[in-house]
């Protein structure tokens, strides 16, 4: 009996088997094509991509039939205004509501420049902002730093915004954000610092996240900010220009390079920056110096975009106080119609030395006449001299006050402008004319034409209702000057023009 | 020998078949399964949404590995600045090419309110535009006209900006753009009107295209325009109020409209502007008179996001000058403060018909007191009546000028302001006083405790260094307003606080 049985169900079993097997082998390919179906299905959506070669476009058909809310957005600067303009509505209770429709955008909320790493945990942005959104309105700013380590949290702080441009500014104004966390650790394994500028507006609040530094792992040498004042620093004077611009002279620039260069030493260097007044010319009158590492120019024709006033010199000005604030222990601010001057008793080394206590001084300006020359060697000699040797008389007229430069201990510095700066921590002297002055030649840099108009041999001439005396004072050091320059660089420049 | 031949051949294609058919039973599956495979690859994108619900990410990674270029872009108001900022780099020459990025918007080139057809061939548009954009770069407008029908071109003119706020703008500023086509004729087919505003910015020039008005066939009526100045217009007297902003005095309120609604008679409507001034209690008041169809109020609390100055008052006013341009004869704009009189043996209709030559004039201001009340019916009853009636000190001062308001033709008018216009053709008159003049009662409107802080009985009254004088012109017509009132809208206000 159980034999039968066991035989029994076995023969079961079999004749189960039987019956599926059995079935039509039409049947049994239907079978197979829907597990294949099926797990085709399952996946399909890990195929590589280069086993397809569908187009964009019938992804984005066949991605709107499934899902409509994935739709690309197409944004040009000239689009037309897709938005429905919204109508005017009468309430229940009769009023008429009126809508107001912004469109297109008439100033960016913030125009970054640069932003540079000011000690420990501090950085500072430089840019542009609207000039109205500051006067008007209440922006703000957050500062985030977000470390490269993932192991380490994003922190963040408050933006200390500073306005240096005195009010100057037109449709931007320039802003430099002072962002200081107190949690930060000198660790060197990089991070992105990203600004969040809010724009305050009532009823949109809207923030703009930018990022506007990256530091790679292992790039910063925190001895920079740590260590003492009494270090070395890479020069001794460094030399920011504000935006230079127009025709400029290539003789005056040359006669100020090299002036100067004799002047600070080999311990300076030059920043200048050219918003379209270093034309070909004038790059060749620099180009012995730049070979020689003296100078370096930087080119902000870019910022012309934004008007900010007179090419956005404060913001230029702040952008060199950070970019090297570690590299020297003494920043200048002037032009290049601007000439400095210590007594003859005196040294650079010896004026700043006795200078040290203090963060700033302002310089006293000494305002030469850019169209009366001294005529001492005869006209035909004259022309034939430098600008500071034949411009030599002096304006004496009595005036309230001038303008000054100046000149700060960077690290000390927060922002800056183009006459002194208004944030720093330290004293600032006003009283340094016995120690350092400088001439001004107002109105020489762009004269492309012989700047002598008048020839004089007084010690006291009187025109056009103005009184001026004969002040030899950088006449008597052109040859010196003229001799440094021909041993420093040769005679390359002895052909450049008025 | 043929019959070999053939039965050979019929016999290999039948080895043929015999072969495939002969392989195993899992290879015809395998065969049978790429079949299918490849029909659905063939077929998938012409499945119905509704078979399928695969989640949107799903797709969106199932796009990313195919289609790298269609990306849904995440666009909220606080997205993350996507763009790689710009590096700056060293050219060849060893100048330092610095960059510039602008981020986010902090004002809109143009915010629309309304725009206006101002007759056959031209189109008034209203709204604010950045301020420093119009004070110191070159925007442009062009106008364009879109007809509905197609086969009509478009047609584009200038379009003329006018600048009407007197330089009050801070983030904003008022611009109204005339749109005078040379060659729009007097169909009725409808169209669009498109305003291009181009910010001049020297690097883009972006143009923005903002549709501003959409005309539906048959809609308008073309004798509004070309009918003599003799046809009588919809109204005699219309009035346009400037912004209502802040924690008006519903009595002061209530007091206004029926002197007003009495003074210009049934010809007359008063249309206001909320600015958030018409809270709860002050519509109230103009209820009775919105329902009399006196009274139109238009809220314009949106505006509060542009700040133009004072609540865009001055865009105001222009809205409702070309809004209403073609329904009243004249158009008066003053404040819920301030009370037109004429003297008693004149009517408002002598006066203006005495006027009738002139498109504008000014009308000159008595200044009264808001804090100093005539108690000449006693304490008690000096405080249970009305504004005008109890507070009824004129301030005599001299002073070089007053603020002044004015009244118009407004079909001679291309643009207004707040004290009067400057935009207009034909004649405005300053020396109204003998005919028509108003009294001012400043502060007082948004005193919600009782204004009277001082009662006095003399003609003639010296506080805080101020001289004042009697005068009882409007507490005169006192009982005459509120007869009126009651009268034409019952007692329903009888409860108003002050």
């Amino acid at each position: 009996m159980a034999k039968e049985r066991d035989h029994h169900s076995n023969k079961d079993k079999k004749l189960l088997v039987g019956v599926v097997w059995n079935f039509s082998t039409e049947l049994k390919l239907i079978f197979m094509a829907l597990l294949v179906i099926f797990t085709l299905a399952t996946l399909l959506p890990f195929i590589p991509s280069s086993s397809f070669s569908l187009s964009a476009s019938d992804f984005r058909f066949c991605i709107s039939r499934f899902s409509p809310a994935v739709v690309p957005v197409n944004i040009t600067s000239t689009a037309v205004n897709k938005t429905e303009p919204e109508i005017d509505r009468v309430l229940d209770n009769g009023v008429i509501k009126r809508t107001f429709t912004g469109h297109g955008s008439a100033a960016y909320n913030f125009v970054t420049m640069s932003a540079y790493r000011g000690g420990v945990n501090s950085f500072a942005v430089i840019g542009l902002s609207s000039k109205p959104l500051h006067v008007y309105g209440r922006p703000s700013y957050r500062c985030e730093w977000v470390p490269l380590d993932p192991t380490q949290h994003p922190v963040s702080t408050t933006g200390f915004k500073i306005l240096t441009d005195w009010g100057y500014g037109r449709i931007y104004t320039t802003v430099v954000v002072n962002c200081t966390f107190s949690s930060l650790s000198a660790v060197n394994s990089g991070g992105n610092l990203i600004l969040h500028a809010t724009t305050g507006d009532p009823s949109l609040n809207l923030t703009d996240s930018i990022p506007v530094l990256t530091e790679p792992p292992n790039s910063v040498d925190f001895d920079l900010y740590t260590s003492s004042a009494a270090v070395k620093k890479k020069y001794d004077y460094l030399y920011c220009g504000s935006s230079l611009y127009g025709n400029l002279s290539p003789q005056r620039v040359r006669e100020w390079i090299a002036y100067h260069a004799r002047f600070f030493g080999d311990r300076s260097h030059f920043v200048l920056h050219d918003a379209g007044g270093i034309h070909g010319e004038v790059f060749e009158v620099l180009r012995p110096w730049i070979e020689l590492g003296r100078v370096t120019v930087h080119d902000i024709r870019d910022q012309e975009r934004f008007d900010g006033y007179y090419h956005n010199q404060f913001m230029v000005v702040n952008d060199c106080l950070h970019r090297y604030r570690f590299e020297a222990k003494w920043m200048f601010f002037f032009d290049v119609d601007e000439f400095m001057y210590v007594p003859e008793k005196e040294t650079v080394e010896s004026v700043m030395e006795s200078l040290e206590e203090y963060s700033q001084f302002t310089i006293e300006q000494m305002p030469m006449s850019s169209k009366i020359c001294y005529s001492g060697d005869g006209p035909a000699r004259t022309y034939r001299k430098w600008g500071f040797e034949k411009m030599a008389y002096r304006d004496v007229k009595k005036v309230p006050r001038r303008d000054r430069k100046y000149a700060v201990q960077p690290q000390n510095v927060f922002a800056t402008g183009v006459h002194m700066s208004q944030n720093l921590q330290g004293k600032t002297y006003h009283k340094a004319e016995g120690k350092i002055r400088y001439f001004h030649y107002h109105g020489s840099i762009s004269q492309r034409r012989e700047p002598c108009r008048h020839l004089f041999n007084d010690s006291r001439v009187f025109l056009e209702n103005n009184p001026y005396v004969l002040d030899t004072t950088l006449r008597d050091v052109g040859l010196a000057v003229k001799t440094f320059e021909m041993r420093t660089i040769g005679d390359r420049l002895i052909r450049t023009r008025q």
